[in-house]
């Protein structure tokens, strides 16, 4: 893994001094964001290895894995974190874990801090469209894993989920039940789920005859206040839906407690499927309808990864499949009536159709 | 803050090298247990501050807090953490966030992998009744709140929920209803919260004139499947409890989807409360009753202190409030019948009581 170029030769092309070439490259917060770029850009140019040259220097690993979620309080990413921690404690590692909260401000400087504080590699699933901490990240060849999400140009091994399969059959499933104004809380655009989401249920909404109506589309940003308000945007249509497909789990918690709030009985005046299984979502009344992949796999196969690259290896990225799962809450059929007319008949049993 | 103790002094006490005793101090992880109990115990006996002189050796702060949770899936330790570090950052530091998983063995690892990565602190959601690791964070001064739990026997500043008055209104409120055996699924009793919670719910069952009986008492691990077992358990019993009390929002989940399993309607076969108000529990039909506390006051409390004993103070531990929140799975009356038997009628409708 050893090769010529030495730190001299990084400094010279970023056109720094040693010491802040080492410095940045030694991951040392007391660094400007000027230099960071010059150095990471000059390493990259002469594909300097300081990741190599580091490990031989310090001679042993840390046996600490970075992890860094998107929102500790989704609780994908919380049964992501268990995972993971899991998966990497049969290999020896702890994981040093790390919330962005959805901001990339918040994720830079979450990086630059494991970094400085010497993990092995990192799993990051990444906020946005990617920033100069991340290129740093490659640029210095510290082991990197994305999970869950990627960025467009970032040639780095994934472990993402397939979300194409299960949106298309939420919405088959929709529109045999007869809805043909099925809303949406769409995650982020500058995300890749959000963007891959979007894009299959804009897809499967003309594969299914219906007329794309973008009315109908609200942009969240994954967590619950946005799928409250988006609730609030897609019932105060004058045409509101009759069915809603919600982006993640997080965005379904808030739109759940805004339709109780405003008296619309799931599976009775709107039928409503969420992306990502969370285990509280089948105890619901009714048991909601979910767009399911495997966290477990997620956790495991993102390790496995980041293990076979701290090794020098350069594996493919792996890509989880989803599926629906039809509970209660998608049980009605369309109706003429506006969903937003607070009920008065009492709704099913707690113990009627279930299928999982 | 400096004292005329050296490192030569502590290691001569301890009978080890001063290249020992250095690394056992800066956190090294390259010792022994035996070096590190020997070490910090000298250093204790001669009041040895390592923190203050570390701290005037690298001249700087680190900016970066460590969080220790006892279960991240736990979603009160999920909020906890995003709480914390929200408040930490206002204050420019980043939090490096551990889960024990409640177990003894991983949080001394994440503690021992947290100094040696050089934290300004830590605040620690303690698993068990004191560790080496644990003991080794105090003798270092290395700056520790405890947070929720306490050890005993342990003089660290901490912020916890005082929980008896939120169970004394719930076992009132479910003796008022005319319930006489209520079943209690306990947290851990090497856990602070375990014992007093259910050292509370003992006194307020005699406070109530009812007659205790230790067979409706689980005894779980705060986690999911131990109140699945504790509902298994309490409702095989051959006089079942008619009301159930639950000692955290994790285990409250195992025993709820148990519940749903069995048939067993809450709020008209089953009355239920649980300790820890999550989000969720309000969206469940019928809504959970819950004992609240501030989550957002002890993450902000926490970290206050933490900054608090960084600056050199000794600030005095707080004692959060709790209180009962009514609503309708905790509606029914006692009645004769056995709370096993399935239901045929159907449950209220979604719009029924809901106080919160």
């Amino acid at each position: 893994m050893m090769n010529a170029i030495t730190i001299r030769e990084v400094a010279a092309l970023a056109g720094v001094s040693v010491a802040t070439a080492s410095r940045v490259l030694s991951g040392n917060p007391a660094t400007s964001p000027a230099s960071r770029a010059r150095v990471a850009s000059a390493a990259a140019e002469l594909d300097f290895r300081p990741n190599a040259q580091a490990r031989a220097l310090r001679g042993a690993r840390t046996n600490a894995l970075g992890l860094l979620v998107s929102d500790v309080r989704n609780p994908f990413f919380a049964d992501l974190a268990h995972t993971v921690e899991q998966a990497a404690i049969l290999h020896g590692y702890v994981t040093l874990l790390g919330n962005a909260n959805e901001r990339a401000d918040q994720q830079d400087r979450y990086l630059d801090t494991l970094i400085s504080r010497r993990v092995d590699g990192i799993i990051l699933a990444p906020v946005g469209a990617g920033s100069d901490s991340i290129r740093s990240l490659i640029a210095r060849e510290i082991p990197t894993v994305f999970v869950d999400r990627t960025i467009a140009g970032m040639d780095v091994p994934s472990v993402t989920t397939d979300g194409t399969a299960g949106i298309r059959q939420a919405v088959e499933h929709l529109a045999a039940a007869g809805h043909t104004r099925i809303g949406y809380i769409s995650g982020p655009q500058a995300s890749s789920t959000g963007r891959d989401r979007f894009a299959a249920f804009t897809r499967s909404v003309v594969e299914n005859g219906l007329s794309p109506d973008p009315a109908l589309v609200y942009f969240g940003d994954y967590q619950a206040a946005s799928g409250s308000a988006g609730v609030h945007a897609l019932l105060g249509l004058r045409k509101p839906p009759t069915a809603l497909l919600v982006a993640d789990s997080l965005m379904a918690v808030g739109a759940i407690a805004s339709l109780h709030d405003r008296g619309v009985r799931l599976g009775v005046d709107l039928a409503m499927v969420a992306f990502d299984d969370i285990e509280w979502f089948a105890l619901l009344n009714p048991a909601l309808s979910v767009i399911s992949h495997s966290v477990a796999d997620m956790g495991r196969t993102a390790v496995d990864l980041l293990l076979q690259v701290i090794d020098g290896g350069t594996p493919a990225s792996v890509v989880l499949p989803s599926e629906l799962i039809v509970r209660a809450s998608s049980a009605t059929t369309a109706t003429a009536g506006t969903p937003a007319t607070p009920p008065t008949a009492p709704t099913a049993s707690h113990n009627s159709v279930r299928t999982h």
